[in-house]
């Protein structure tokens, strides 16, 4: 793997003078048209061996191109608000918008190889980190971000010699830790284990270019020219890069679905619901004060046609909780800076801390619904949205939050007989807009969105939950009850500890890559 | 004060029936009205003694309006991310945006309230609080927030009772702890405090009300009915509640200000310049790490006309600094979420953590430069703004951060040396456009306000350096130079120690009010 990079790669000065003024020119050119056009981010990973010339290489670069329009994201330990969060939750608040370049020094890469060289982390744990940093920088590079990638190699006797001048240098001397010389005892381990994942991440849309470290000139030049010939192309190019989208075929030859077989005439008498409902209002408020709950959160996602009765079903659910504890979050059309980010952005950014909770009044599945049915967003999109939802909530699970989604189905009648009601009643009234009513001409369009969306996304970790809710009564006490469970089930299981078989780092040291 | 909140206020179950759906229906009219016009948004405080009834009047607020449009900010120990900022940083994180309702159970009250009551804050300190709320408030009505500010109190014999009265339950025994009788204790000194912190901070523009808090109905009753007629008012208003302006008087009858007294020819040779280049950045590369710093941080301002070296000047401060340890700010348009706060907002989100630095190309002056010149708000607007500004960056260095701001002057001529020499050079093209050249025409206008700008808001803590900068050299050095100089400065006079006269909640206490 490093092999190319251990051969002695030099630019004389005399090379380095005739090609430094044309590259400069060329990307301060390109980066003034990113900034411009605003048409997508660009992610670009410094890695590689310590005393590589990582931070020189980030430092030609501001000196090379537009600082203003240039950021540097350095992840140490993470902050209290970081570590009661799921694990990319520190890399999806860091991103760049569209139109900025974000430097990560130190990513995603970092704790996997840090953790497997620690022995923490087993081969096969590695392996399937590999896979989820695919499919998120997969989701990226689909979502229009240029992803580029960068490993500064030193060989072992590099890494020494390097040490060493720069402890000569008076200036330079305070670079050079007891960590440092650490750093390479462990240079081999270091060698195996991030050639082994940089392979495994070596995708055709975020590939991986090993430069060399020792010589200053060639390693500033071969990084400012990728970057440069990169950034053009993408400039210049039509088409956005995208990964191919695994098709689903959906039989459903015999007029039935998971809709369809619902039965819509579930319902619950006024002083069956009243009781019920104190009941499970009582047991969701002790659940939410269980101490387990502590190092928990808990995300409730809702789904459904138009006057289904989302807002009601909410309003039951947060009677019962101190206001402190929870956060509805109502998910209209994204703003302007949610528009610059990719589309789960504007989820992650409302992830509830540790003993709290977020309940989302629609959600991420916007997308593979009215997004899909209306069109406002390409049928490529849409299409590799059911995985990319899958991963987020597999994000999530993994590091501790209890996930729940509600689908709350009525009929076309029942929606009817609600609008005309909320039309007579007064102060129901703004919740009836015109594009409620054009929504329901497409009532067969969606349910078709629906059906898919449950199949290709109800998995054993987060299972949709469909309601029946003809009836608001039925609805209620189901939702209540199924959020009762669920919650009991996670504390239990894990006696108060996160069910994560995501290791995080605990480490004080700071990151190695 | 509080005297007839203990009068036993108290609201039959029928007249209760009677008026809620009345009050209901106009409550969520108008919070409706509130959500689609986005004209404003609603800061609803409520503070109070324990046991009051703070979290039921939330839970009532819940019941009665819309509650995915409402959210309760909660302010336990700040995270340490909050500690590493400015104190007042978590409250401007929590504002609501325009258009929704943040119901604050704790806010700016809490701190000075519990210090005062343990003794670390002296009767002047309060006041000088009690000050700084005041025009904190002020500064928000006049960015056309809506402040509601409840107390709920109880009498000492009320609290007792109601301590009791929870024990007795066991769905609500849990909210009665050890700590609520040790609340008990500190009940005379809380409501010593508290009524004079009120009495100091009830303004015209921000108006306490004050709820006996023992009955529940009257307690509802009175919150909802006070939310809906200031909301309804405030709706139907088309004039914006202002606080008065302090006016000023420029006296410039010769013609001479502090910017015809610069020399504008003052230069520095390239062989003296590369000399004292380098050692300034070695200088300031040594105070970035020094250990002093860690405790602190750093915000450099940067205005100037254009084309006068802003940009070259930063490249000189950054080249001498690890990219991790800072960010700069480029200030252009506000974006859509930035719309929806206080014009300030858009900088606190800015604020570098401790052992950062932040540059900013563009400033909050804005306000007072191109948005007064080119009539982008009103002229009450800029007028308040200059001592919003000054609040801002008291702030600041009151929590220990240092703050430089720079003014870049250049001649006419200058400038239009350089636009023309940028229109000529090709990679510098893109820093060039159509407005720059608008710009010029307004010349006069502008050198106005930057003399009103000087003359308003350079303080002694944080004084404005005019910069000399017809010769880029002269003005880089000169910049880089006062940077080293006050960051030295700085660091030398605290020890280490943050200089701040503001003391801030060490306790592992929830808040008081």
């Amino acid at each position: 793997m490093f092999e190319s990079a251990e051969i002695g790669h030099y630019v004389s000065k005399a090379q380095y003078k005739e090609q430094v003024p044309g590259l400069r020119e060329a990307l301060l050119e390109a980066h003034a048209t990113l900034v411009t056009e605003k048409k997508f981010p660009v992610v670009v990973l410094i890695s590689g061996e310590d005393g590589a010339g990582k931070g020189e290489t980030i430092g030609v670069l501001y000196e090379w191109m537009d600082p203003r329009y240039l950021s540097t994201l350095a992840f140490e330990e993470p902050s209290d608000e970081e570590r009661q969060r799921p694990s990319m939750w520190r890399f999806w608040r860091a991103l760049p918008p569209k139109g900025r370049i974000g430097i990560f020094a130190g990513s995603w890469y970092s704790d996997p190889i840090r953790l497997r060289i620690s022995g923490k982390l087993s081969a096969m744990e590695l392996d399937a980190r590999a896979e989820q940093i695919n499919r998120f920088e997969a989701m990226l590079v689909n979502e229009g971000a240029l992803v580029l990638k960068f490993w500064i190699h030193l060989s072992k006797d590099a890494q020494r010699a390097r040490f060493e001048s720069l402890q000569k240098d008076p200036l330079t001397a305070w670079r050079v830790t007891p960590w440092s010389w650490e750093r390479l005892k462990t240079y081999d381990k270091l060698k195996t284990v991030s050639s082994h994942l940089l392979r495994m991440t070596n995708t055709a849309w975020a590939p991986w270019t090993i430069v060399e470290g020792v010589d200053d000139r060639y390693r500033s030049l071969t990084v400012g020219q990728v970057i440069q010939a990169a950034l053009a192309s993408k400039l210049a190019s039509k088409d956005q890069t995208s990964t191919a989208v695994a098709p689903m075929v959906r039989v459903d030859t015999d007029g039935r679905n998971v809709l369809s077989e619902l039965d819509m005439s579930l319902c619950l008498g006024e002083k069956e619901y009243k009781a019920q409902l104190g009941k499970l209002q009582g047991r969701l408020s002790v659940l939410a004060r269980d101490p387990r709950f502590k190092s928990r959160s808990l995300v409730v996602a809702f789904e459904g046609a138009d006057a289904a009765g989302k807002g009601g079903a909410i309003r039951r659910i947060t009677a019962a909780m101190d206001a402190r504890q929870f956060q509805v979050i109502p998910v209209a059309a994204p703003t302007e800076e949610e528009r610059a980010q990719p589309h789960l952005w504007r989820f992650w950014r409302h992830l509830p801390r540790h003993n709290h909770m977020a309940i989302f009044d629609r959600t991420w599945y916007g997308r593979v619904l009215v997004e899909r049915v209306e069109g406002f967003c390409t049928p490529a999109d849409w299409k590799r949205a059911y995985s990319e939802i899958n991963d987020f909530e597999h994000d999530l699970v993994e590091d501790g939050v209890i996930v729940l989604k509600f689908w709350l189905q009525i009929s076309q009648e029942e929606q009817l007989r609600r609008f005309k009601e909320r039309e007579e009643i007064a102060f129901k009234r703004f919740k009836i807009t015109a594009e409620d009513w054009r929504n329901r001409d497409k009532w067969d369009a969606y349910q078709q969105a629906i059906c898919e969306m449950v199949e290709r996304t109800s998995t054993g970790e987060v299972p949709w939950t469909l309601v029946e809710s003809n009836d608001k009564n039925y609805a209620r006490i189901k939702i209540l009850r199924t959020l009762c469970d669920r919650l009991e089930q996670a504390l239990d299981a894990s006696g108060g500890k996160t069910p994560t078989t995501r290791k995080r780092a605990k480490s004080t040291k700071k990151p190695k890559t």
